[in-house]
């Protein structure tokens, strides 16, 4: 069988390092084409030495001598800058395209690797939360395939695997909760970064863990659903599921429920991601029925989660709010990680963002990108301020 | 759209009237072909009335005079006997046997409908408990799909839907546990019929009820799921889970479960089997979490419902005993049900039965029939003993 090419961008977060243990346990079926990263030169370097890829890409143009340098003796191509990224993306050698960057700049590279036609396991949640309209357009078009990576995505997607798609119902998206579940405003106003990061059962990059303190990773992951699987707003419901163990479920219009679950660990999501459409293998540790007596389940609390409140009317406004939303939420996030601001204080970041940021019904990518900068722009001058 | 048309075989007890309520609420969908019934003359006239199939057959011959003449002013053909049951099965005229006999004069009807090439929606578990590897070889040979209408098995059924088969690790069944889950023997050797009959969550025939009070229903299901599935033993497990939400579950080789759930329903399969491989929308009442606040999971106490053990054990033997083991549990839950052996003494029943019939182990269609009257015989002088 002809090995699967990797094209992991983002390859030092943690979904990329995940991905990366994901290859090295199946050396039969994939081989890495492409890794890069924003940042981290040591450890991609490191991970080239390892799965000797084609190119690497440093999305850092500062760093790019000291990359190229370290991998010298190896013969692979090293790159630098957001257009590199784009550029690489869209090569013809690349079977799948892993799309673990985080934030905003994971949308162009996503884009190019579409427009090619290349299949993308999806795990950058921005790219459908800001431009989705515009990205299902393009893998539509294309024919191209995007398998989500999120846990709650995956689940969805392996659901529904061979049924009529036009009798699903609805979604059920379920949340932990996350560390603070139960907590009142009067607690939460005082929670600091080291509190929000110890989430009780995923381990998860910095700024998804924040999110999912602050229930707005569930508001993202409402929009992403809503373009993922082409549904309407009052198709996506979330329930609160503190064991994490049912990562999501579907209801079809006979009334049927389909859950996938299984223990909380991301590398199932991204081996499913990176096999489909087989299924791989694997001695990952299996869900015990005895470690979790009870599954429990109930309503979010949105009056304390304002986040989750404010997703759902910007997952009906559409247009370019959850754009602004998911940059505001950006710089929220971290900015309360560098303890400049408190944890309530980011849902007023978002809020004001929203109010202040021009409305657009229907954007195009320049709006998107202009509608990101002011909404950063607006969230860093309240930063500032307290 | 062409009308599926349907053969009804047990068209009067529990399912065979659930399965009308979705024929009727369907018009468009479903029509009926052919009606079938043991003994019930009357609601078997009543159905034909409304539903006006192009044959009825009565399986007691002795009630042939009154159908007829009850029927006579309409244009339906009237037979009677289990030969006519047979006959009538292998009509091309039929679409889909829906059958639902209980015990084991569903076997005949159910092969002679698969040898014609006929899909069968299949609620009676006896035929593939007594002779799964007969009945599956001829679906298999005549490309004819076996649906299951059993919650369980339609819930692995519909889980599997667009999976890779040869990736299925393991099933996982879930069971109510029944009206005595957690009793001991000291408070089961006193348990009357009606007592056994009040099952929490499930509507089902008498049969059935106490079968499941027995944990026997389980013992059954395994060895139904073992051919249905292609499934070596040791991938069957069974879990405890008294809400009766979690249908049933299966885990692939990645670790990833997949699981059906629902409000317990008998329609809800019934309509699956139906409609497949499409889904039909209907107004059934949706599970609602908030009735369900906790899905709880235990070990079965295989020591105080030995019928679930002796079912493993028999499920590994293979051979005749299934055959045996539903034989002489028909014979000792009749007897149950009117009073003349007690709760326990069908588990010595079913044992003794086992221990005394000549084990075959690559059992003909005839052996089948034969071990199936040697055991009854062995029950039934065992019952008169009581």
């Amino acid at each position: 069988m002809k090995k699967k090419r990797i094209g992991l961008f983002g390859s030092t977060g943690s979904i990329g390092t995940q991905a990366l243990e994901v290859i090295d346990a199946h050396p039969g079926v994939f081989e890495v084409e492409v890794l890069t990263a924003q940042q981290n030169v040591e450890k991609l370097e490191e991970q080239a030495r390892k799965f000797k890829p084609n190119a690497v890409v440093i999305g850092d143009e500062s760093k790019y001598e000291t990359l190229r340098s370290a991998l010298s003796d190896l013969p692979v191509k090293v790159f630098a800058g957001p257009g590199a990224l784009v550029e690489v993306a869209a090569w013809d050698s690349i079977d799948l395209v892993l799309a673990a960057i985080v934030g905003f700049a994971g949308l162009a590279p996503t884009l190019a690797a579409l427009e090619q036609g290349t299949p993308v396991a999806l795990a950058n949640k921005e790219t459908l939360v800001v431009a989705g309209d515009l990205v299902m357009a393009t893998a539509r078009r294309k024919g191209a395939p995007i398998i989500p990576v999120d846990s709650e995505h995956s689940a969805i997607y392996q659901c529904l695997v061979g049924e009529p798609r036009q009798q699903l119902e609805k979604i059920i998206l379920t949340a932990s909760g996350g560390p603070f579940l139960g907590r009142k405003p009067n607690f939460l106003i005082n929670v600091k970064r080291d509190h929000a990061l110890a989430h009780p059962n995923w381990s998860m990059g910095e700024k998804v863990t924040v999110d999912s303190a602050t229930l707005m990773n569930k508001g993202l992951e409402m929009i992403e659903a809503r373009w993922l699987f082409d549904l309407q707003p009052e198709q996506i419901e979330v329930i609160i599921h503190p064991q994490s163990v049912v990562h999501s479920m579907i209801q079809f219009a006979d009334g049927s429920i389909k859950a996938q679950l299984g223990v909380p660990d991301m590398k199932l999501p991204i081996q499913y991601a990176m096999a489909h459409p087989g299924r791989l293998k694997n001695d990952f540790p299996r869900f015990v029925f005895k470690d979790y007596p009870a599954l429990t389940f109930e309503q979010p609390d949105i009056k304390t989660f304002r986040n989750l409140a404010i997703s759902m009317e910007v997952l009906r406004r559409g247009g370019n709010a959850p754009c602004v939303m998911n940059a505001a939420n950006e710089e929220a996030v971290h900015a309360f990680l560098k303890n400049k601001v408190g944890f309530l204080e980011m849902t007023e970041i978002i809020e004001k963002a929203l109010a202040q940021v021009p409305f657009i019904e229907k954007p195009t990518l320049q709006d998107y990108y202009e509608s990101d900068k002011s909404a950063r722009e607006l969230a860093l001058s309240m930063i500032t301020r307290y």
